[in-house]
């Protein structure tokens, strides 16, 4: 019984039935009909003119967007626990050609404006100290919390007032909508985010996010970066047909509530065990290392987080028996 | 009736079943059951224990390749029409850090010891001049030509006298086999060759290329490259499904030898209006604008590579009544 | 008896004394009296608003200037014999993280509109093409031609046209300007220059270069690159107040003009030999191997250029008795 | 009355007179014969055979020796506070081409061996982090603390062990040594250290730092790496012969002695007020604001580092009158 990770899901049928149903004929790289659909199918869910670029991971997303946003000489504000810093081999600085990532502490992997201000006012103004340029949230963040609308546009004030252009990594956007209930667009250029990571993979994806851009004047380099980077699939059919998969019908959501609704369910038995409040898919648990040997000894799977801790993430295709089966062994412990 | 480009092609049913049968729970990135095996596919095939990577596109593999091969200030040397010179947007330099690339003439976009021997030659052997650290040759090359074994190993000679880094970017490697009928392993790293990038997408696949490793020091810091760049899919078992597929019972060189043979076949017909020897999948006819103009009356599609000159490019999946319409239609022009 | 190079020469008794005035307290890096001096003498050099940049070398100059013009997956327009791509070991991509250079021909290392147009019509508008953003000239080129201000005007204008930024490589900037007797003004931004790198060493200083910016929105980031590139040096006034001796009286135009007659003596004893008109300080000369060694017998020192051609170069502080003496020499061959 | 830092000191009369000297007709860039007397003499003093490199900053020196030892998918292991984290906007990024600064507390901005294990230790072993490939500690801190050999050996062990390369930013390496009357061979190679940035410029010296290796093969790339970064001077002479200068006569070690001795005498009248001992040149003492205001009433210059801190200075040819004077006015706060 898994909860080790979203990204060990498979993909869900739908993204499977198009990808058959574009295997044919069309033009190379992107200017085949299903990629040409992306701009025009990503504006209307956020209600303004949008350029929405495929590639194959969320870190191509993220550090595409990051090259846009930062030059190589300046800083990228994140949390310390950001997948920008931790989880990506240092992909940002590749792509930004050596930008720094500075960190900021906050619980729950959130962000709030007074800390991204401290951090920026420990900079001095000078040329001898990396100015940041730059700020990057994640939303779901790594610890499974999610910004609300107001959060993130307090966030794109402090933003815009300092210049820093702002991203979002939205490897889990739709974890967060469906939490918050709020529009695409509230949740992002409304807020004052230049540039998201739509993330489709950990949702029900093969191997296609979204990269957008709520500036098109940004999008047009990143063209030649992508490309640059060999993102640029001979094929890009098969990535851009599984994200119109996604989005048709509003799949992508759906598959989000059905992760959600399970984390939710083992929240409640978790009760005064959890880290940090369960707002997505995922859950911090405390538990013994006995206790984590029982759980495993009777067929869950999950990841060793830190010392008493263990992660559960649950996936759109979570089995809901097994579900009940965990909810009913935490409870047990 | 398409003749225009190999990556305009679907990719073969093999692929597409493997894929709907690799989509289920399995470990993320490349610890599956799929990619575990690719390393020992492999080894069989190459006769000698290599590692093998899996990476959505050409460039990634070419770049990765050459990253592993040169220092950033070091130079690549390959043909003036290489595809890393021509085709790429500057990705060699972004993932070796800013090598140059050090363009060789010569027919056929083939390279010779003696023209590769030269152009070294011309470089000063101080610190102002870029030195030359890696060679990088294309079988199938871009105008179609094959290398056979002994010219792989005159120039790997050369390399390794010169202590160059040796990389073939074989987009189109199944072509040239079936053409030479020599084996893996006596195309490659028998005749010297470091890292092949070992192209699957133009030849039925679907978005997974193979980047293998004759040396596997050189994969080991490969990894994090991989990783940095953006290149380590969550969900890698789909790409290592597709290239399974296409090796098991050599459908790799079945669907090659298709595309050969229709392109065998179109280039009787064109006799004298060749531009190069036809010894894959891609043909160089000279055709006045006239000509041009009345073939795609006809409805031939192809692309105009130059005044005068059209390239027509044959799939794993050409359709052979299209093949000889077309043969008609040139011999009649 | 010297002519293998004006790098070789020392520097000029007034830089000498300016460093030793200089050496006194004062604020580091480039907030010195000397530094803050700067802006303004170029200023008035120019005759217009200019921001300048001391560096240690005219690489360093050139480079900030290109990687201010153009963007890491950009390409640079050059000649094939230009500093930037045969004697600085790579540093353009360097520290424009991979721009390319786009090699021009022509005679005497000039460029010409037509051939730059020519170069940037053959790359395709697409993304897998590096798109031209830049151009840079030499002047004096590396063979010792001189482009007049209506000539540098016309490439000026092709490169607002094609919206390429626009580098003048001026490591003999002052060689250049004493033979056309045109105002520094008319020779740069008045025909469209965008960025100067203006030599002080060839010409007599000691390790000071000016880094000249016609447009000072490129100066802001520009000075981030410096530091970072660790050409901020901490006591900065030792090369403001060289440059500021240089200045003084002009003393860049007495420098250069002293080594321009050395040379013009010596073009009318080489007479047919000469493989270049001699418009600076630079000549080349067919001589025999023989002829070659009987001159060094003789005691002059030159550079071998190429089978049959030697290099010879004046400096600011030629013995004009050498010159007598290598003239004489020359026309007894 | 000048305590503000030792950059803004003046050369001493010896490395005048030496530039002075050296001002003559030689060979270009690094083959003069002061350039090639480096490597002799430098190996005297650390009694091992060692390559030396002049470069005109301690960031190219600093940032030169960790691209040497750090691949651009590593992590440099360095305090907090360490100059290639703070002052040098990003330098060590540019030069490794995207190196991560891994971040380690401790008191003086010294590290200790298990400080540094720690921080390595957190870093999983996987493709997804960024691993850990060099060390680089400051020799005298940031604080004006010293590494004794032991300590040095300590951490030295741990980088073999951890296969780090290990650095020593030794900008104010001279003032560490003659607090600790250790040999310089001590205080590196034999405690580990593979390459040593060597200051001179803090200590009297104009424009010349020297990056010494104590394995040679790694010096022989960064040939072509100091080139490419624009800091091969075309008249290096001034470089080699300011240094030759300086260690002539340990000159170096008299200069740091009077620049320590100053630093001490003021330490002893700030007493409680030290918020690290005094081990080098540089004092950092809590006075509030209106006594910062008082002493820079009486003609002091100096950095307010924190709210309620000062930085004092001291340098190779400070005014003992004004040392006496300012002892006078701390003792009176």
């Amino acid at each position: 019984m898994r909860f080790f990770s979203d990204n060990a899901a498979p993909a869900c049928p739908a993204v499977i039935e198009a990808i058959a149903k574009a295997n044919r004929l069309d033009t190379a790289y992107d200017g085949d009909a299903w990629s040409l659909r992306l701009d025009d199918t990503f504006s209307d869910i956020f209600e303004t003119r949008v350029t929405a670029l495929w590639v194959s991971t969320g870190t191509a997303a993220n550090c595409l967007a990051l090259a846009a946003l930062c030059p190589p000489h300046g800083a990228i504000v994140c949390h310390r626990d950001a997948h920008i810093e931790n989880d990506e081999c240092g992909a940002p600085a590749f792509y930004t050609h050596g930008a720094k990532l500075t960190l900021v502490d906050g619980p729950g992997a959130k962000l709030t404006p007074d800390a991204v201000a401290a951090a920026c006012d420990r900079v001095r103004d000078d040329v001898h100290q990396v100015q940041p340029r730059a700020l990057s949230i994640t939303n779901a963040t790594e610890y499974g919390l999610v910004y609300r609308a107001p959060e993130v546009a307090a966030l794109g004030e402090l933003a815009r007032s300092r210049k820093l252009g702002f991203h979002m990594d939205g490897a889990r956007f739709a974890n967060a909508l469906v939490t918050t209930g709020e529009s695409p667009a509230d949740a992002t250029w409304r807020a004052g985010v230049d540039a998201l990571s739509f993330g489709f993979v950990k949702n029900g994806g093969m191997n296609a996010e979204a990269l957008i851009f709520f500036r098109p004047e940004l999008a047009a380099e990143t063209l030649y970066r992508r490309k640059r980077a060999g993102h640029l699939l001979s094929k890009g059919r098969y990535l851009a047909a599984q994200i119109l998969a996604m989005l048709d019908g509003d799949l992508w959501l759906a598959n989000a509530r059905a992760a959600n609704r399970a984390a939710t369910n083992l929240a409640k038995a978790a009760g005064d065990r959890l880290v940090h409040p369960v707002e997505a898919n995922e859950l911090f648990v405390r538990v013994t290392a006995d206790e984590a040997a029982s759980l495993r000894g009777q067929g869950f799977d999950f990841y060793d987080w830190a010392p008493g801790e263990i992660r559960l993430v649950t996936s759109w295709d979570q089995d809901m028996g097994a579900v009940t089966k965990l909810t009913a062994a935490i409870s047990a412990l």
